[in-house]
């Protein structure tokens, strides 16, 4: 299924005098208090995330799976998928694709046919947490970091072929997550275990492409529940120096230990210049993989605060970031589910930029707490949706893209043309 | 120091006219959702929240405590600095008093000197955490729980003391906080403190007025570091319902393990008509007692939602809940944080009352959460603040309330009158 | 495959002396401080631990699962596995059934079976979690608090069914463990899934036989991460109270938010009478499902402390209590896990048996901590292995289970027998 | 007070004989499997663990102290305290001061007492979280951290001022642990106080005579309740590399989130050859501050066992280790709970040394989780207080140190000597 630009237009008509009245009212107490709003729509119009191949159909737990219906079937319509939250969002321009999962048969199909859906290639994830079909070794103990040279060789060889599918397609990096780790004390030699994982990792840093980037994800626990071996960032940095000068460390939302102060680690990556990625969702547990900002929305912005400030003053030379959503989509629609996303990510984003830099940093000079919370909460207190819905429309997307989701039946539109029964590759 | 209402007109003067724009924007927008905008400036301007004595100074850690300069060294000047907030923000009408800091010498004088300031005498708190100068037994293993009988007679009789007092000041209800608990394993019998507790606790019962009420409070640790007699809500309530219908549990935002979904205690508690009074303060780690709203501004919405709720459908007959802030200045000063805490409470508390009811009953009933998810973003996203300013305003208040402080120059003002080194009592 | 008791008999042979030698030291040591060894031999010998069906196989999480070979295809294998475990240890001689994975076809057979074992058929357990084949409703959203009468039907309809075949089998008693929750704000109406939880519970509750209980299951997430409808004990209670006499709260040590004190849960429940079951499990952060003492074994025995001081001083007539392990076996050979898990409870057992009561009693009424601890840590420092062993020796069990379970190579049996791919139902 | 060597003697007199006959059976038992116990009971008497000088004295929450009695008024008499612990235990022959609680006025004098009580001068510690009386800055907003350049230059000739008298003293090293953070968003600039903070560790690192050691200490949270500068191993370690070779990093074991696996830190840190030093307590919430062993002896254990790989896998060079207990004594006699701490340090350690770590290894390698947990927990389970006994009575301490301090009725004997009144400095 195809959203055709009119057809848009079409449910855009009826709203554009109210969208016109918000964003006029909006966009003149903002320039009251000297904030170029112009700039900030054109801000919100270039931001693109990317969504990941995995998230577009039902996930699940370890306790079952609930069906959706019209779950996309191949990568094609994975693609199709993509392109259709892109049409309505104008703010999901990328896929990242998942190896084995999403092997393209023909590449240069595949390229096409994401080239005319103004799609292109994110980062490519490899796989060394389950076990390949027709393989020789197991990952039940370890991938990248196990004590057996053939299960490392089998991982890295893997890693490897990832780099070369996605170079195919165009991506420029790999994301490498693993689940690597111990559910029981003694089970690893710790040391040895990080060993191991980076002799893997240069061995696979050798291989990238001049122009390509590698980005290690960290995590504290599950699937293993005693230990991780990249348990956190400082043990990820460690290992992106140990790489070289284009690994990066990769950061997800849900890959911390309760009360963690996430904003600061996302500060000292960039300080460093070794923020690579961003993985967005939302949790209250652990990695919930929630909707992005329906739990934390304020979390959200503090970090996007440091997003906004690092980009701005970049003297490490960090980088643009790789932006993805990574949530599971249990009980939700899964494309509703990434509107959602979509729509908390551009919030977020807009109220960081309304943030009165000089007044915060004048507050922070004068250790006048009270002061900068005042300024944080003035930028997150304002309705920014005239801002996000004005950079939306110009970009020909939808004012109110769920409900233009639902206006169009979408799903029910998918279910008749997939089946009600198809179960898409993914968590 | 008192802030004379003609004062505050003035301050007022210059914002009118903006107030006046943005509050009619906003109006129309909310009626045409079909929203009582005057309904709920009306209820806003209706909530009241209680300051507690102890608040009005610098608190502290264990690692220490920084001065701030003008605290109030008296219960005279306390009751003067949450008249001062009263009259900038119209929301604290109320003073909390814990005995034994603020015994009062002549009571008639301060409940005229109250009245006079337009304050009332909200419940009355207990200390049996610390040892009260000149008497016999020492709480340093316990009080309510404790093993020995004349700790637990002091700790009763303490606690009929403090019912008293504020039976003349006009406090109709106590708060029972117990630090009770064992710092390591073995040290308490378990079920011993709990029926020493539950003893203790009727017999304090017993001792109270016929229209007064017990609030009882719980909390996970701190003071104790292995257990806590009423270590959650489930305790509390079995200690209310076994003490009678006059009691009820008391909740304190910062009393829970991580991760506690607070909102689902809120509604329990009000469904069963036990929910008695509310501690408002926010914290990332533990009981940090921070400034209301600074970190988990959703979390604390998601409250309001349930409080609203649970008023408007109470067919347990809870009773109107006792509202304070409980938090801790370590760094601000005391009185900025606390008109920064009424705040955040009012704007909460105005986005919950923006929820659309209807159209999330519906949600809930068709099993669509991401509907449901709309309806609370709606709300949540919606920038409320030209509606607690016009009740502010309609009031008598500051329509900017931290502005005119810091206007009025209060901080310096209060420390030429009382001085650079006052200490007030409390934590 | 069987173990006959001639086979263990055999391979304790070489074992017994240095067993009677360890014993006998051991023994004297511990009569010098008049504990009568004896005895707590017996209590030891007496402990029976249910072994879940679902435990059988190998576990997996969201990201997977890897086989292990050899694993029960069927309910009658099931129930050998568990007289495999129960020969080996002596302390597992019941199980706890699964319905629908474990529906006997011709039930008068399968007790036969199991009695010929000397395997009873401990509690029921019911599963809305998952969608039942060929039912119309789906428990995506819910079960017994669902919106939807027909979900509730059908749920409470399963949960009748499984008492009816439960008492079959001999069963006394259903467990009902509850997904039901929500994963985002607003999806659930709080109070109302809550009420129709408990109208759905109580007409279960009806349809209990005279002889039967119910233990109601509390969990604070997963597989719902924003809230449960029973999230804690405290709700569990009321539930079970609002039920009626023979409904009891179920504890399952996973199933807590981080830092619980479980052991004064425990401590509570029982004082009230109203502890029915224990799940035994190890975590380190959330519902890990790992060995039982693999990660917290001075909890186990501060928990096991509460569990024999409440059998001894059982004024509120607490049930004798439903033992079970519930665990999940990702990396681990099943059956080796839960030798280990049996090890562990046994050893925390045998400890807190050792526990000098009479001086822990003093040490808490002279709030002496300190000596409190002495007391407590006397006991756990103790090395009990010896007891344990004579009381498996005893019983007609192998010495070491575990090298035994190895030196027949159960393992390569089972797999030679059953085959590699075959997977057993459960989680 | 002072405790001769003839009156311990004489203490252990009626003990030896069953001392003896235990540690026979145990170390027969073990040189069975191999072990070498007389080797193990010397690495027991050699192992040596500080006490800080704020330990000596009665701990305190914010929510008030309880007084002990006999509390040391004087360095003198600090000195003396652990004498005492050291004369009873032989483990704990260092102290280490902070400043300025403990400016000693004759440092010759101060020197030679110490020496003739065998003790030595382990770490001196700086303080910046507390405002020096008669200085012109305030530490509320940070020290090195802090954005005027005038807290930050008092803040670094502290430090260079604690290296100057710790010199004069004998130490040779200086822990530097910083409560700079934030308590609100917005408060801090991250990377400009991390900046800040890494240039003045600097400036303090370019004072460090030759063969001196810095250790910087993280936490993630208390005093501050947002962020801290240094809020965990990596930035810690971040922070020690841009100082130089002899600066690394300090672990407490209270100083991390909730569930984190501080074991693997411990490894990661040595593997590097950068952990530094490492204080000992136990802890249930936060940085609880407890006696060590006292709630989680395994993760003690586990911590011990990467300890002793790491002492014998040293490739890295990492330098002998600053062991401390850093504990906060609220309830128990504070030379009660540090007798049972290091007895908890010694049991574990002894445990550690027990390890089989060829069988360990062996599992290791062949990915056989279920036999490294054997191994583990066949040396936890080991009762091991033979051992610890008798390296304490060889050493010339008491077999038991704690029966001895209550049979000396060492208290009574303090306070008659210093009174009641009397308050340590500390926390």
């Amino acid at each position: 299924m195809k959203v055709a630009k009119s057809k848009i237009q079409e449910l855009n008509e009826p709203k554009l005098e109210e969208q016109a009245h918000r964003y006029h009212f909006l966009g003149n107490e903002l320039e009251k208090q000297g904030i170029n709003v112009e700039r900030i729509v054109r801000q919100l119009m270039d931001l693109q995330i990317a969504i990941p191949s995995w998230a577009l159909g039902a996930g699940g737990t370890r306790f079952g799976r609930f069906r959706y219906g019209g779950e996309p079937g191949s990568l094609e319509q994975k693609i199709e998928d993509v392109a259709l939250l892109h049409a309505l969002t104008r703010a999901a321009g990328a896929v990242s694709l998942h190896i084995p999962w999403d092997i393209p048969e023909d590449a240069a199909a595949i390229q096409e046919l994401a080239a005319s859906l103004d799609i292109t290639f994110d980062a490519v994830n490899s796989n060394t947490f389950q076990d390949p079909k027709g393989q020789n070794e197991t990952y039940k103990f370890g991938s990248l970091c196990d004590t057996s040279e053939a299960v490392r060789a089998q991982a890295i060889a893997h890693n490897k072929e990832v780099i070369d599918i996605g170079e195919k397609l165009g991506s420029k990096s790999i994301t490498v997550w693993l689940a690597d780790g111990a559910s029981f004390p003694g089970q690893n030699n710790f040391r040895q275990a990080l060993q191991h994982t980076e002799d893997s990792l240069q061995e696979i840093y050798a291989h990238l492409p001049a122009d390509w980037k590698m980005y290690i994800e960290y995590k504290p626990y599950e699937p293993s529940f005693y230990s991780t071996v990249i348990q956190d960032w400082g043990t990820s940095l460690m290992l992106a120096n140990a790489c070289g000068e284009r690994a990066y460390t990769l950061v997800d939302l849900g890959h911390h230990l309760p009360n963690t102060n996430i904003e600061q680690i996302v500060a000292t990556l960039m300080m460093k210049g070794k923020l690579g990625g961003f993985h967005f969702n939302d949790s209250k547990y652990g990695d919930d993989d929630l909707t992005v900002g329906s739990i934390k929305p304020y979390q959200l912005f503090l970090i996007f605060n440091e997003l906004v400030y690092g980009m701005e003053h970049n003297e490490s030379n960090n980088p643009p970031l790789a932006w993805m959503i990574d949530a599971s989509h249990n009980i939700k629609d899964p494309l509703e589910d990434l509107i959602q996303s979509l729509e908390a990510i551009r919030i977020a984003y807009a109220k960081a930029l309304l943030i009165d830099s000089r007044a915060l940093k004048e507050a922070q000079e004068n250790n006048d707490p009270v002061m900068a919370q005042e300024v944080l909460q003035a930028a997150f207190r304002t309705d920014v949706r005239p801002l996000v819905q004005e950079a939306r429309r110009r970009s020909g997307g939808a004012i109110l893209p769920l409900a233009a989701y639902r206006a169009l039946h979408v799903r029910k539109q998918l279910i008749k043309e997939r089946g009600s029964d198809v179960v898409a590759t993914g968590l």
